[in-house]
């Protein structure tokens, strides 16, 4: 019988640094993967340490205590349904599958359905924080079946990154596809967060034609205040750098084109099937995909005409207002994720705590940042808040904050600077603050065209008007 | 061996009246359905015309001439499965199987693919026009197996509208499911367009203070020039309304929570999985998301606050600033959608022709509107045409109207008017017209916290760097 406390199936950089950081929490690890490469950098990198590489699915169970914990960390898709299969046959009652890779929620939902009856217990989770995190300390989010949260939390929480108040940022979230769907979330709000940064930037060097230096200290000083996150702190350093080659600032020399690899697309998704109005996270995915046509945009700027960006006002007065328009829209748009989360938990009863939800995202992730602890507070509060922007704490900044706000996208709209998740969170916003929406007139149209009657204003009931009588 | 010429299995008020279009045509159809309901109601509208109503599926295929041509006219989804399953034993190899419905046009390729060494045909067509389009003549857009065309062909195009120009509104569109993927995306576009219509009725009665009689006018008018369309025919026709019972106007009788069917829905899911940034239609989805949420919206309008709306410009001019605005933000939303059908047409080979595609909307559909006809000249021009945008025809109306488009966005924002269709087409029309993007600093983010490397702007390659030296 084996010794060692859990096993990491799929090698690589996130599986290694995981690894290392477990054994600095005194854990041993096994470690297999089919291929030799990794299996090899894996042995390179645990020498001396409680590891063991393994090279075949009975060496690798073989080398684990009873009952077997193993974390999978492979590509989503079918090589996990491929490495469960691996494994399956050599697994008892009572093991534990994790995995730690980007799965669908559904997917992670399917498994475990998979795996009833045959006793082996399973934990969906998310992992953020990039390779850097794993090694220090990530954000983990696990779901799964609840029997086997008491196996999976002494590892998980104590590799886990810590909050400023100590508490690590690995928590139940609930049975089934939770885990992994929270993270969907994580990374949905994470493109916002990252498309929403870049608007401000391209509004600072286009409208105030700041240099990547100048900007660098502008979001420096940013960091220091309400708008303190990993994100900003990354931008400043990032436009503080210098190319090597050419000299030029690194954002100079970097090519316009950004990729995406299926969480944003997956999290607008599924908004758009839970009828959740996510739409200032979608806009991010959009945007990425705008960026990505790069040679029907250089050739689309020879024929489509806009306005010489002209900024006339007060420039500190108009960086405050870029500064309240992003942290506005920040707010915005993990409003929707949140709403996009309870719309999700009314589907399909996973009873998530929001506040824990924010309260792991405190450090370890990509998108930590200082005012999740404002929305830790909303949830401990009231932990059945409709909607964040209630929370008397948000509600004060964006009532004090739209003013700016209004002016930096306007601004942006007569000059021509495309701003489309600033455009998104605000329409989203005064959508939502609006007890009344022309939706009136378009449920007429609908029920001239297609007789898809209508409800009125003044009772109840469902109404039909023959419209061309 | 039976005479009639076509049967249509699923009855209710579609199948009714696109029987009585095909009646009128000369064609003699049996009519099939299992509830007796729909069945005697068609046996009443059809009788002592060329028509038979069966009960059972025996009856019902023994009543057709060979080879048959069925039209399935019920809902999307399981029951084409179950009404194909119950059809199928009772074909022979050369029978014509169509389907009339909604479906997701990958739905259509599997069965497509099930009927497959069957020697039954299929076709999936979208019908667009509603019920009184069904009657008088539906835009018909078939796609599936080619050798099925020559057989639908003389009823479909007999049925259907007919352009201006005497064209009927039907044209064989491609393989698999290229006709429902064309239909779902006209419907994406029925959505933008009733959500910007929305927004120039909202803009007239909070900024301008109109009446429901005075933009009555105001649509009727706009609908004698390029703007000329069903729907804001009918805008003008339903805005002239009074509600018998209370005396006011309809529309102010008419609750502001618009309902949805799927198809925007879908639109918005497959732009996302193409890679296509189709991100005006997906906001018109998410603005009857937002509509849908009446009761938060009514307890966020206590809480959450906005400028009050004071409009102070020359009214005649914003008025019709918000007619340019409408104009240049549905160009951009039909852009959007060819843009998505290209897409499309590269991931699935079906050689879609947008002259023919845009032809056959010119009449019957929702969607039918003067400037479909520069639409098709635009590809008739340049069939392999990049962007609708770079025609010499729409890039000259969106360079002549974008500055007013702007002025209208910039007072909605100012003055918290949430039009977001009408900027998310401003931020596309911005960004597609972009050489540059803020992209490059979303590519060093990306590369910074999970080493996803990023291209130069100097030379070939892909690059990494270490930011955290």
């Amino acid at each position: 019988m084996g010794t060692h406390n859990i096993g990491i199936a799929g090698l690589g950089v996130m599986g290694e640094n995981l690894a290392l950081n477990m054994i600095s929490k005194g854990f041993s690890v096994a470690g297999y993967n089919r291929g030799a490469e990794k299996r090899e950098s894996f042995a390179r990198r645990t020498v001396g340490k409680a590891a063991v590489t393994t090279s075949t699915i009975e060496e690798f169970v073989a080398a684990l205590e009873r009952p077997r914990r193993i974390l999978m960390m492979v590509a989503a898709g079918a090589p996990v349904d491929a490495v469960i299969g691996e494994l399956r046959p050599h697994l008892e009652p009572g093991d534990l599958l994790m995995d730690g890779g980007n799965s669908f929620f559904t997917d992670t939902d399917r498994r475990i359905r998979e795996l009833e009856g045959s006793g082996i217990l399973y934990i969906g989770t998310g992992v953020s924080g990039g390779e850097e995190g794993a090694l220090h300390g990530p954000s983990i989010m696990p779901g799964g079946n609840p029997e086997a949260w008491p196996l999976a939390k002494p590892i998980l929480q104590a590799i886990a990154a810590r909050a400023e108040d100590g508490t690590p940022c690995c928590d139940w979230l609930g049975s089934g596809g939770a885990g992994h769907f929270v993270k969907m979330v994580h990374n949905g709000i994470e493109y916002g967060d990252m498309q929403m940064i870049c608007e401000a930037f391209w509004l600072m060097q286009i409208l105030l034609g700041l240099s990547p230096a100048e900007m660098s200290r502008v979001f420096a000083e940013w960091n220091q205040g309400e708008l303190s996150s990993y994100l900003i702190q990354i931008t400043s350093e990032i436009l503080a750098r210098t190319d090597p080659e050419t000299g030029k600032p690194m954002v100079d020399v970097i090519l316009d084109t950004a990729a995406q690899k299926g969480t944003g697309k997956w999290t607008s998704q599924v908004a758009l099937d839970l009828g959740a109005p996510a739409q200032t996270i979608a806009d991010a995915v959009f945007a990425r995909m705008l960026s990505a046509l790069k040679h029907e945009r250089v050739a689309a700027a020879k024929v489509l005409q806009g306005p010489k960006p002209d900024f006339q006002g007060d420039r500190k007065e108009f960086l405050e207002s870029i500064r309240r328009a992003l942290f506005a829209s920040k707010i915005c748009s993990y409003a929707q994720g949140f709403q996009l989360m309870r719309a999700a938990d009314a589907e399909y009863g996973w009873k998530l705590q929001y506040g824990t939800i924010s309260s792991l995202w405190r450090a370890g992730c990509i998108i930590r940042a200082q005012f999740l602890g404002n929305i830790k507070s909303a949830y401990d509060r009231e932990p059945a808040l409709t909607n964040l922007l209630l929370d008397p704490w948000f509600a004060d900044v964006v009532n004090r904050y739209h003013p700016a706000w209004r002016t930096v996208v306007a601004a942006a709209a007569l000059n021509g600077v495309p701003v489309p998740a600033f455009m998104s969170a605000l329409s989203w916003y005064d959508s939502y603050r609006s007890p009344t929406l022309p939706a009136n007139l378009l449920q007429a149209q609908r029920d001239y065209f297609g007789a898809h009657t209508y409800k009125r204003v003044d009772r109840e009931g469902t109404f039909h008007t023959h419209w061309t009588d």
